[in-house]
């Protein structure tokens, strides 16, 4: 259908995008300025998630022309769908209900009522919600940003140049791929049993709730997850190869940041086996009723649950690039691109999911537009070797930069600010601090439960070379901390001591630095 | 007692405080390097909150020889024992009652009983707990920071260079003044009843439950209180003069912003009369029963009610300094100082509460570090006309620079980007964006509820001029911001919009700058 004339508000898109879903047969969304026949477009961005619907719309603010087109009646790609947007709204449940739990009974919370807590009605809502955002893309890209598209049409790739969905033939001076990605299943019998899941079956198929759960991996995926189930009363057990946390797809994370974390998530009867292999998944009657694994001893036990969560990563899907285009792709399946988001092919560019690095939203959003200025004629390079990151347990966990052991590897001063302090015999159990918006409650009644923070200063330089968090709301501030400590003059104790905080700001960083700024020499805190 | 070979432990200094607190015959604390009849100190810090504390912790640092004496047997001040830390503790309970109240029987929320929501218990949280942060201050400032102090000692100015307390006379090159500000009570008949608190009076005497709260006032503090109060189940009337958010002593507070605050109160069941005067307290039996108050009609009514609340502002303790010193001071009661915060005694500085601008946790500590750095030969000036600023209701609201009105009375081209859109017909009120930690399961259950964000931008030099900011988890951003957009080079556009946001970031000002950065010419979104 042509809606290029029609202007849908948030309510007729979400029936139009539900119709097209619940309607195999469904025609395809054309919002294009001409019938296309005629028209070379700058780019096609073939995905319309995060990275395509960035990059399309950089582009055409800056003059230039771009098609988007998903084989999905909405853009947004599975961030919205699937994989980002459940996972947060599944994590302010969990935050939610571990508060309720640890009150249960005390001051204005009553009895938990763990029966009340159901996996199941989550994803529910989420289901029942999703919708909405997925029409706001549709509208904004459409009425904001003025970008066309071809949504619930799956695109083939003819050549470098061409590409066909809904019937026509598009052409261009230049192709953008971002197809996105999808959780990997590892290699071990009895995955195709019922109660198998990974993220995205998850939402779109779970129709039972899981009294235990079994989490085979270790990934930021595996960790949030498993913290969500938890919290709802599904005792979960995390069989992981690497120490949580250890994994390499994450990188700088403190040692002391990972036993408050991993710590937190043992305190709250997670039971995490680290250096374990998962060896079978094990049924009666077509469903899952245990898993065998190999503890780090050796020995083989078995595990039942009801439930096993797959968190063992996602892969890209690069096949049609690889057989049209014959793309270039790396040991990972990840496409090989420089630093302008160009494949091997000439006029190709990979983004997204679809290219190494972490699966994170800058990264999608960034790489496309990186793309499209590159297309535009700008000279840009976009490196994600750096970049601040953060996860999700019952708490928010955020960090950027160096750890204190990847600092004391290079620098001779090392100066570490935290809260609260390493120090015998004070009794930080019983120390209230740090709080702030979301761990006053904790702060007053289960002190040790009010988070950590970690400040990485080079003494020589006075600069701050790495920030470590665990709590509530600091998330946010680490986008710009990022920015700061990156830029080429860094950012100095002297000048973040000198900020105006907002009382109680929930990373202390600024008053803790400036405790210490007036010092020539720095000291720990 | 002398406790300078003494290295108490936090539990020793919860207990020294304690009996300190209850025994009104109690020694000071004296924690001095030598007897103190030969030393001339570089400054004595009358008074050991957070200026005198964080002034008195640089001097030390930068070498110099600092004295803190308070009439408190702790450290930290009024923040911790009265002010900004219940505030905090009290405001966290109120957005917690407000997602129990919004969910009552949703998802796996019970039912909402609302008796067991009580202002005393969490009051007597605070009280039973606030001795740890006390505790901390005092080992902190002790063993961290190395700063001599005299505590539970009446500080009594002699000169410019000379303070007695605890039977000792102390010398000293210059005098630091920050003794705080105390809640003013305005001139209403009625106020000496039995049921009329401000927030001192409120953690220190309550001791019977409230059912109705009648707020004299429109300041921060009513409005924080109020929220409080009514989260609670005590349903809350707001008298004030100005509109809410109107008054002076807030500044730049766009009306957008505004309306979605006042409106979130109102929506929550509050009764704000704004242009309304109290005229009276009425009262029975000693207690309060009803405030008459005159409305902006003219028309005078009773509002019955068991519970009144203050929230008229503070005034500093000036009195001694007056006498003692012939300080100037102005016609609020501020005395008056310089950037350098040097009064017009010669040698005498004053800091935090007793002087002009905000009564906010950043003045107060960088007015006593630029106390100490200037009385330690520092050229440093201080100008707080500019910052950041936040208050809570059952949300957390943040802003910074320009709102939109008075960046349009500035700039010709003032470019607007916010979420939700103000699009005609689009539905916005159940649109869940923005949404990101706190406000997930309002978004995908109660969209209207989930928040508000507004940038304002300069479409000629492509600078933020302004962020504003109703949700949850943006607050501490918001002190990056303020420097980022602050400093000489400001932030232009497109600096935010290729930061490396974190997904789901609370405020979208990256993402949604990214959008329109492309735009040669800068359009609104």
């Amino acid at each position: 259908m042509d809606i290029r004339h029609q202007h849908p508000n948030l309510g007729e898109w979400i029936e139009l995008i539900d119709d097209a879903m619940t309607d195999p047969s469904s025609e395809p969304i054309l919002n294009l300025v001409d019938d296309g026949s005629e028209v070379e477009y700058d780019a096609i961005f073939i995905g319309g998630g995060a990275g395509g619907r960035f990059g399309a719309a950089y582009m055409k603010a800056m003059g230039g022309r771009p098609l988007i087109i998903d084989a999905w009646p909405f853009l947004g790609g599975s961030c919205p769908h699937q994989a980002c947007v459940p996972h947060h709204l599944f994590s302010e449940a969990a935050e939610e209900l571990d508060r309720m739990r640890w009150f249960s009974d005390e001051l204005f919370f009553p009895k938990f009522d763990a029966d009340r807590a159901r996996i199941l009605d989550l994803i529910n809502l989420f289901r029942a919600g999703r919708g909405s955002a997925h029409a706001f893309m549709n509208w904004q890209t459409k009425e904001q940003l003025d970008v066309e598209y071809v949504l619930n049409a799956h695109a083939t790739i003819v050549d470098a140049t061409t590409v066909t969905a809904a019937g026509r033939t598009f052409k261009a001076r230049n192709l953008v791929l971002g197809m996105g990605a999808r959780p990997v299943w590892p290699d071990i019998p009895g995955l195709d049993l019922a109660g198998v899941h990974d993220f995205v079956t998850l939402v779109e198929e779970l129709d039972y709730e899981p009294k235990t759960c079994v989490i085979i991996g270790g990934s930021k995926v595996a960790m949030e997850y498993g913290a969500f189930f938890h919290a709802t009363g599904c005792t979960t057990t995390i069989v992981s190869r690497s120490p949580l946390m250890r994994t390499k797809s994450l990188h700088h994370i403190d040692e002391d940041l990972r036993q408050y974390v991993v710590g937190g998530m043992r305190k709250r009867g997670m039971t995490i086996l680290e250096g374990t292999h998962p060896v079978q998944v094990n049924g009666e009657d077509g469903h899952v009723t245990s898993v065998t694994v190999r503890l780090e001893t050796g020995e083989e036990v078995d595990l039942p649950t009801d439930f096993v969560f797959l968190g063992t990563g996602e892969r890209p899907l690069v096949q049609q690039a690889q057989e049209a285009l014959g793309i270039q792709v790396n040991d990972v399946g990840r496409v090989v691109v420089n630093h302008r988001m160009q494949s091997s092919v000439p006029g190709v560019y990979a983004i997204g999911d679809m290219i190494d690095g972490p699966m994170e939203m800058f990264k999608a959003r960034k790489s496309g537009v990186t793309a499209a200025r590159n297309i535009m004629g700008e000279d840009l390079e976009f490196d994600f070797t750096e970049y601040p990151d953060s996860l999700h347990t019952t708490y928010e966990v955020s960090w950027v930069g160096l750890t204190e052991a990847e600092a004391r590897e290079v620098y001779d001063d090392v100066i570490i600010i935290q809260m609260p302090p390493t120090v015998k015999d004070l009794d930080t159990e019983n120390l209230p601090l740090p709080c702030a918006e979301g761990t006053m409650l904790y702060a007053f009644s289960k002190p040790e439960l009010s988070g950590f923070q970690k400040l990485v200063v080079d003494g020589d330089s006075r600069k701050v070379l790495g920030a470590h968090h665990v709590g509530y709301g600091a998330k946010d501030a680490f986008q710009y901390l990022d920015y700061l400590i990156h830029r080429p003059e860094g950012l100095t104790i002297d000048t973040l001591g000198w900020m105006n905080e907002l009382f109680l700001n929930p990373e202390h960083f600024v008053q803790l630095s400036r405790l210490r700024a007036g010092n020539a020499n720095l000291r720990n805190l």
